[in-house]
């Protein structure tokens, strides 16, 4: 579980995400989880753009950090992507994406790397298809499919 | 339904508005819909933050162009909003925020303003309280309830 | 706003469905919100559908009452509905639809009523149209649009 | 990849679920993907509980199969499961969960089984774990955080 990932990043770079990570944290807004989540996305062009999650009274409604920040590359034309940093409150434990983000990463490439944090700005990598192994793609959509006629 | 809007806005503010949420749509990552959409959100300051819908493989978890522009707002730090313009490819017909994205919304207030727009720049103008009547909001999370003890 | 509406339902009909939302709030799993809400869902035929809030520990993956009511009907073939009552432990309060519920309920129609309750079973009436008005259906995906050629 | 998992369920029950999740298919609501998935989950007191994906006009507002098999065995009463096996129209390819599901599946426990079919009903099998590991689950949300005063 804790092996060591070769990156292909300078050591400098992944610092200085992870830094980012931890900034974005602070424009969270999290009134009902009190959970502050921040994010940084590295593109191939080396842009970064940062994320925080905003919730929802409605809770289902809101948006992680991970995903404002792609959306928010996405946005501004940027779509391929080296890295994204995550960055919590939590002290003992890497913060970790949750499925939805795990599969909005993937829209995006498999082989990308993610980096979790705590907040000493320790970190732990894993790409996106470890995270979400046998994933379901953009490709499979439009794979062989048998459907009856009536539908 | 048709009833002319009073806006707290410029004529051109809300001209120029528009015109950049027809640019947001240029981003739009929309491979699975095929329907581009477009947001620019204007802040109380006079900052816009420009959005385009992100798309899944897993449908469900894709991104609406308004919630890309609002969550890009506040992860710079502006959650307090003037008004949104939408723009999509739609000819005849005003581009209208899904149910979803008027939640989001009504998060950061019930009576700014929702320009609802169509390809030759033609719009309507509604408050997201019109949009969103009766809404459920973040005050109602902690009003007086009635919970057995078990639970 | 109180304007009376014209159900098409005995008054028997609604409150037996109602008593059936409160009943469904039992099962709810909402160990984050602690808010419990139950729904039910009348359909065409006559079957009723109940559904509560799952919620999770990413706040956005989880389900409202009203998405988990109409989703068990459609998985069991029922699509068509005519009402449903929407439950909270809210004493002095109509509990109400988010808007992600509105458009899942427009999905299917937007002529159908909605019942918005307080805990004493009293509860004020809208249509999925007054509830969510202007809305974006089935119907707009396949409007004639103005693409540009490279996309 | 494709190391046998030793299922604790008899070969029989395997089979009548997945069968379980190709009948649950033919209720999906797909109007958009026409992509029929189903689900079938079998909670621990051996009851099963079948769903369909059930989409909506805004694309992210849709339902997944899974998702809606899991949250009808919650409105019921049972949120402790066994296994959960999941049906689409593809021929050659295992249909897989999404990100969002799988984190749906990890709020009610990492240890159960998740069966992965194709139409000739040959399946794979993982747990839940396997499919997201490192995973964010409800304990991690009242972790020890260090949060500043001001938020
Ligand atoms: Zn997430
Ligand atoms: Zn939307
Ligand atoms: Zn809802
Ligand atoms: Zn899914």
């Amino acid at each position: 579980m804790d092996v060591k990932q070769p990156s292909q990043l300078p050591q400098e770079t992944i610092e200085k995400l992870i830094r980012q990570s931890h900034e974005a944290k602070t424009h969270a807004y999290c009134v009902y989880s009190k959970f502050r989540v921040g994010a940084a996305v590295l593109t191939e062009d080396d842009r970064v753009f940062t994320g925080c999650n905003v919730e929802n009274a409605c809770y289902n409604l809101g948006i992680c950090a991970e995903r404002t920040a792609m959306s928010k590359a996405v946005s501004e034309g940027y779509s391929n992507f080296k890295a994204i940093a995550i960055a919590s409150d939590l002290e003992d434990q890497f913060i970790s994406p949750c499925g939805g983000c795990r599969q909005f990463m993937r829209e995006f490439g498999t082989n990308w790397e993610v980096y979790l944090t705590k907040l000493d700005n320790s970190y732990m990598m894993r790409t996106v298809d470890q995270l979400l192994p046998i994933s379901f793609g953009p490709d499979d959509l439009s794979m062989k499919k048998v459907i009856p006629d009536e539908n």
